[in-house]
């Protein structure tokens, strides 16, 4: 699979960590989305990323659009680790999950933060980037206390976000946290459920290519990479 | 099936849409999301609209989880008429152009209409309601104009939105345009092609409920009822 992403937005590391998942190989294109190539636009008229070719066909244009085809079509052979529950209504709570991490928490929290603190950082003046905004850091930075409590509830009651089993759910809400958490702006003191799940994911082989992303003019916060922190 | 709801929001009168297609009946249940009723909080806490509930299992919470649950559980059983097309690469537009017009277009558009021209007429002031923002008007007005291209652009080269089958994708942007239209903020001279494919949607027996639905203090557009506008 040919995979159009940026490294640090959240719903391109779902789909990364999802690949890795399904042991899929995949070559990954950066995409500079803010300069609107002529030829990303023609396909992708929203610059929507992630966006993916599979075999040479698509594209397939967004996270979950990705995560859907994924299981469609690598997912049935593999039942013992689908990231797909079974059960239609346990499948409802995995989208929803998705949906709340990839469009919610990132139009509140990740989404911001990536934007002021990396891409205005990386996209030149004429492209929109520039300082950052503290009032839209402080805006997620108050909003992110009502999602930690929020992912504590369910990570305490549940032994995987959506339920028993790991799922997509899982991958989004860690796709989130992750790139909050190379900014050093993820309050792990806040819920000590949220921290034990996070670490039991960071784990998984899928986890480590993220681990070794770098920002071109940001530091990663000093225990990123590490397992323990 | 039971469905919460609210009779402008575009993501709801979608899922209205694709009951009626797959001709199951509902229980509409208005909630006044504003109030943020302990009950509907407990169940889901961003206050996402639609909520349904099927044979009293659920909840099942936003636009798109219904969709996927609709057509898992009651898809297979009508071929011909599924709204879902066989081929993953189909699936893959079906799903890009629903998250286009219920999100994308959601934001950019319906939904500053339909939040400064009906919500904010409905919703006590306590909880927000008061005088529309003119200013967020006026940028649906502009932001309506390329969007009308864009659908004209698909809907001029294709059978239905997403292809030659008639689609969820038709569904959730006429669901969008039916909210618009009833604020007679559609510009229907901007495409023909655009107002040709909406009559064609808006004679199906499906559509017949949102024509009757009535604001409580705004009327709709004189033409909104007419199949021939």
């Amino acid at each position: 699979m040919i995979l159009h992403h940026h490294p640090f937005l959240a719903p391109c590391r779902f789909v990364r960590l999802a690949l890795a998942e399904h042991a899929l190989e995949v070559d990954l294109v950066s995409e500079p989305f803010w300069e609107a190539r002529e030829s990303f636009v023609a396909v992708n008229p929203g610059l929507t990323l992630p966006m993916g070719y599979d075999h040479g066909r698509g594209p397939l244009i967004g996270a979950t659009v990705l995560m859907e085809y994924l299981d469609e079509r690598y997912g049935a052979g593999r039942p013992r680790h689908r990231l797909m529950p079974s059960d239609p209504f346990q499948r409802a709570e995995v989208r929803r999950l998705v949906e709340w991490f990839l469009v919610k928490f990132e139009e509140e929290v990740a989404g911001p933060f990536v934007t002021e603190r990396i891409l205005k950082v990386e996209i030149p003046n004429r492209h929109g980037g520039g300082a950052p905004d503290s009032r839209a850091l402080r805006v997620a930075r108050e909003n992110i206390v009502g999602h930690m409590h929020y992912l504590g509830s369910i990570a305490s009651a549940r032994n995987w976000l959506a339920g028993e089993q790991f799922s997509f759910a899982d991958l989004a809400a860690g796709a989130a946290l992750s790139v909050i958490d190379y900014l050093g702006e993820a309050p792990w003191d806040a819920d000590p459920a949220v921290k034990t799940w996070y670490q039991r994911l960071k784990s998984r082989p899928a986890f480590r290519p993220l681990l070794s992303d770098r920002a071109r003019l940001v530091h990663p916060a000093p225990h990123y990479a590490d397992l323990d922190f």
